[in-house]
């Protein structure tokens, strides 16, 4: 699965007749031909029975650190309600009321499902704290399962500050940043114009200019439910990524396509909210680099399966199998920019996962079918 | 879950704080409120924690007994390749060089993969084999693992009758059906113009009318790759189900409406096909029977999910969870003429599926994710 892999055989670098080490951590000790030539010693062996081993995917975007139920929501959305952003705020009045074990119970509850179903490194946001406290608490409990935590304080607007939204900006860019700054390792916002309770390009450009002169690394939610302005800030502030993509116009493309941005595509929220999936093949036949993840989270889309979004990135945004597994692995990783996860390579980190079938093509041919799990020599 | 259960609170008779007791064959022994009363004793007791019990799925629609790989046809077809109905031959003939150990094993994997994920009475046909022995191989294979059995000699016309389709029809409702009906409950048949290799209506009508002769049921796979006459057919001979209903005029959901037919929806083929789904709103609309199955087969929609189909029930063909999940349990057991299996009430067969959530609204508001599971009293 690695394409400078001296042994590939195609564009993904597949091996056949492969095996491989895995040593503490789940760390790629050895990798090669297994009938050709043998690796270093392991202490346990595994046959698995020629099934596919594909790098364990990497789930770069995900609002794991929630309570509540918002099930309802959805249906009400199923039957023709719009979605705005608005019902955030009752996800964050019951994370707001949960405790720490609480929180961290579903947390790992969340974790240990995705695991179950092929994902390795995960990032997680907070944003349903929107107050000192709270967002803090956020940061902290999913700093506790992963380093790839995000600062979003830039959520939305919390309902206490919708008539003095430069006090909150203040807030997000002072005092709250601050304190992030000892769990986050990146700062995301989201901007969206057509939103009242997302952020203006000036407010999330205060809010990304703020965390990037805190160390942060830059992430943006942008154009998500209109075109607008999140992806070129995301591009002129030399982001890490840029998520969502889903309304994009030809100079949004361009400006991509001219930058490092990653585009993070997330079809799971597109099938949750009947939006239009966003013009995939436009960002890759402009040879925008592109991820896929599953945004996990209570409102537009929960759910946490890359399996079931890499379907969904074949069937509806026109990726080939192995496309959408490079922008589940590589390009998510990419999109942290991290070269140790996401391949399958001596000294590679995350984790591999096994699907239950004899090739990746499976993951969108045997679509909602759970054949993708992480191996792991944890006991 | 049963609308004449005088306790039920809402249009699928939900309770709450409910119990049941499972009895041999997980048979539904009692069902009530935990709380208010108690029922017989049990020999052993589960606390399934608050999360949501529905009755097992009901898969009326699969082609499970099969040989060989079509993933490289998924992949050429989702790159733009068209489907035609000419891929059943390669099936075809892996499955008669088959050993009926290997289509036991392959079988029997697939039955169990679909018990994981919430099914519990599972419809097979045949129609891989299109001779005389490998046709009654595969519904003796069937009947191992199912009472619901159907007869798919007029799958496709083989190969080796292409010139002479007049004979193939004179073997299917012959010597084949003759064979067959020591195994098959019913009998089906791909009727469509729009595929070379399918029947016309004069030889769908043919072969139906034949196996109802040898005391079969009816099926009818229509309307699949255009309109055509397979749903008039079908409500014509007062067939159990129709299935596809992709493609239907007005002519057609009228005639399904003045007629006992079942339509039976499989939106995975739509998703793993690109085809346009079926307007099942109309079909409500008009007071039509629906029932969702997966057709799991390895051409068009290799999914043997139920979750999923619910899903892209709700998402695709718009019905609500509370619909979808009636197509999938009670419509699917109707289009089987069933009403001891699809519900949950005293002396209901068929056992019941465990939901890893609160509500069945689940299923479809985490799309993707392996929530349900067979529970079964078995060791």
């Amino acid at each position: 699965m690695d394409p400078e892999h001296p042994d590939t055989e195609d564009a993904v670098g597949t091996l056949h007749d492969a095996a491989l080490v895995l040593g503490p951590d789940d760390q790629v000790l050895w990798v090669g031909r297994a009938a050709a030539d043998h690796g270093p010693d392991a202490d346990h062996h595994l046959d698995l029975g020629g099934r596919a081993v594909v790098p364990a995917f990497v789930d770069s975007h995900t609002h794991l650190v929630f309570a509540g139920d918002r099930s309802a929501e959805f249906e009400a959305r199923m039957s023709g309600a719009a979605y705005d952003g608005g019902g955030i705020a009752s996800t964050v009045a019951a994370t707001r009321a949960a405790t720490d074990d609480e929180l961290r119970r579903l947390l790992a509850d969340r974790v240990a499902e995705m695991r179950d179903q092929g994902t390795g490194v995960v990032e997680i946001k907070s944003g349903y704290g929107l107050d000192m406290a709270t967002e803090t608490r956020l940061l902290r409990l999913a700093r506790e399962v992963t380093g790839e935590v995000t600062f979003l304080g830039g959520h939305v607007v919390p309902p206490e500050y919708r008539s003095c939204r430069g006090d909150y900006v203040d807030l997000v860019t002072g005092p709250m940043l601050a304190a992030a700054a000892a769990y986050a390792r990146w700062v995301d916002v989201f901007c969206e114009p057509h939103s009242p309770y997302a952020f203006t390009e000036d407010e999330a450009r205060a809010i990304l200019v703020a965390g990037r002169a805190a160390g942060l690394g830059l992430r943006v939610h942008g154009n998500q439910l209109g075109a607008g302005p999140g992806v070129r800030l995301a591009v002129e502030l030399d982001a890490a990524s840029v998520d969502h993509c889903t309304y994009l116009t030809a100079a949004d493309v361009d400006a991509l396509a001219g930058g490092s941005t990653v585009a993070t595509l997330l079809p799971g929220v597109e099938f949750s909210t009947r939006h239009p999936y966003p013009d995939a093949r436009a960002l890759l036949d402009a040879g925008v680099r592109i991820a896929l993840a599953t945004d996990c989270n209570p409102g537009t889309c929960f759910t946490s399966s890359m399996p079931f979004v890499i379907a969904l990135a074949v069937r509806e945004l026109r990726l080939t199998p192995q496309e959408a597994l490079w922008a589940a692995t590589r390009g998510a990783a990419d999109s942290l920019g991290r070269d140790d996860i996401g391949r399958i390579a001596v000294a590679a980190r995350g984790g591999v996962t096994v699907i239950d079938a004899p090739s990746h093509r499976h993951l969108a041919y045997r679509a909602g079918v759970p054949l993708a799990r992480r191996l792991t020599t944890a006991p």
